[in-house]
């Protein structure tokens, strides 16, 4: 901003956007890419993923909002060792456009975090709120007049196929998720095998919404809990052997560990309801909320990315 | 982003916002303040009161949503000639320290919008609607994490104290509006005086709220329509001939002629519903959904801008 002693006058930016794209073929259109993580714990399979994503690295911003505590600290570290790699002395191709690294301003409601803890039914409105006000930041924050994609990365996806944006756009949706599973050993065949991790894919039910119309507005429906049967259609249930990649389903409610967004559908007001929408809350209700702004979500059953297994 | 034809490796950016403030002392403090406006006409005074702002304007971002239409290039042309003379050849301590100006992607939903026109209740959810986009679009693209105050402020707001952030900020509430009047000729006297302009910022009634209850999810309620009585208490009839300028009143509904915003009530996700919410539209759902994520709005009756008179 100095220049001999003097401030600059600083330009003014002008921004067209209505000539801004987010159309099927992103590359050929150069469209820009922000990819958001709410990251916890740093995984380097996660970064090497990043890394080996196909998409034009110069039209992609990768940006992060980390918890300013102990494992937040350990995260920052672990993950600015890898940039520095790629940004500085890594091959000019693979750098990203640009990256921001945001510490955030509260604490998580949880201490301790394991999977088992995290997912226990009365831990998760709490939790689920914290992570809603830590992705609205992070949303809020980083989009641009001039980006036209965001996709939502969990630090914990472990396994994407490098042309995962690509993929996803093609179908040209507001809104699109692929299904996300986990991988395990079974402890009876002792062989490696798969399940469903995020049930937050789905297409709602009549039962649900009765549940809900019973409910106070301060409460929330949860997903993939014996005592709270919905019904839903659940799009990880949907996956079939050697299924259609490209089979798209329509979906309610949508979960946030891969989630390709654009732009306009965030800019239009769509966020993460940290409070209940509908009795609905975080990704779930990102996409009610993106619904009553008239935008669609849709599911790929068969298109997979896969979460750590803790 | 070249140097010799080569792309210099971008920077990581680091943000600390929890070292962040948003206080009663902001200009000691040294804290950023966004500046918001959605400009459909470009008004002299409007811009000549920017100008006046006490507030050091090197922490002063002024960013416009202007509509793509005949009336926008107008308005674009008449800020781009003041911006160029205040940031080029102007003095440098009235220099902002940064300008954006984005032309918006969507139509307004009504072409002619004279004040009569615009008020009529059958326009209002429409033209409210479209104006939380225009609202959310420039917010959601501008907000960044080191700014710890937002301005919302109309294009036809021509009379405001040079002092208004300061004033303002030195309440240190999440949400605080002044009282936004208008000036006129009275028919009768044929002298000058004031009347109430805006009726969006309230506290709520029990009649209201029983108006809601029997309304559907996608009614609104509306302010300031005899066919509607809420018997909510309105700031406008708040104001008292030499009432303190300090006077805080809590209100449930908030006004966005001029309306001063902590950012991270933002950041939390708090944004304008272009859809009913608790039939809530634009800035009074703003209210209503920054409240559901734990933040209050504050009035000041006696603090008074004023609005043009068409
Ligand atoms: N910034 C931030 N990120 C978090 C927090 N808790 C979890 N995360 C990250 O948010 C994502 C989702 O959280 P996770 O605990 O994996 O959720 P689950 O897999 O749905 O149970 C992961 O990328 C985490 O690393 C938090 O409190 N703050
Ligand atoms: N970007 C944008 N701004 C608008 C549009 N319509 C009005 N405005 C601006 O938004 C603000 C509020 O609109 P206005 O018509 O004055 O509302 P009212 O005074 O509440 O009736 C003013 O600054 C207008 O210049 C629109 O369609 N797009
Ligand atoms: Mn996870
Ligand atoms: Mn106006």
């Amino acid at each position: 901003e100095q220049a001999n002693g003097k401030r600059i006058p600083p330009p003014v930016v002008h921004y067209h956007m209505n000539n801004l794209t987010s159309s099927s073929d992103p590359v050929g259109n150069r469209e820009t890419v922000l990819i958001l993580t709410p990251l916890a714990k740093f995984y380097q399979e996660y970064w090497d993923n990043l890394l080996r994503l196909s998409y034009p690295h110069e039209l992609v911003t990768l940006a992060f909002i980390i918890p300013k505590n102990r494992e937040g600290n350990a995260a920052t570290a672990a993950l600015q060792e890898q940039i520095t790699k790629t940004q500085k002395s890594g091959p000019e191709k693979k750098r990203f456009a640009s990256i921001i690294i945001e510490r955030q301003d509260f604490e998580p409601p949880l201490v301790s975090q394991t999977e088992t803890e995290r997912h226990k039914m009365e831990n998760q409105k709490a939790r689920r709120a914290a992570m809603s006000r830590a992705r609205n930041s992070l949303l809020f924050t980083t989009l641009g007049p001039s980006t036209s994609w965001v996709l939502w990365l969990d630090a914990d996806i472990v396994e994407t196929p490098p042309t995962l944006i690509q993929d996803l756009a093609a179908h040209n949706k507001p809104i699109i998720v692929p299904n996300c599973f986990q991988r395990f050993t079974d402890p009876k065949t002792r062989r490696r095998a798969e399940r469903p991790y995020d049930f937050n894919s789905w297409q709602d039910s009549e039962t649900a919404q009765k549940l809900a119309e019973g409910m106070g507005k301060d409460d929330i429906l949860l997903e993939g809990y014996a005592q709270m049967a919905t019904y839903r259609t659940l799009m990880a249930y949907m996956a079939e052997n050697n299924g259609d990649l490209k089979q798209e389903v329509d979906l309610d409610g949508v979960g946030g560990t891969a989630l390709l967004v654009k732009a306009e559908v965030h800019r239009d007001g769509a966020m993460f309801p940290p409070f209940p929408f509908y009795n609905l809350i975080e990704t779930e209700g990102f996409a009610k909320m993106a619904k009553r702004l008239g935008w669609s979500s849709f599911g790929l059953p068969n298109y997979k990315v896969y979460h750590y297994n803790e």
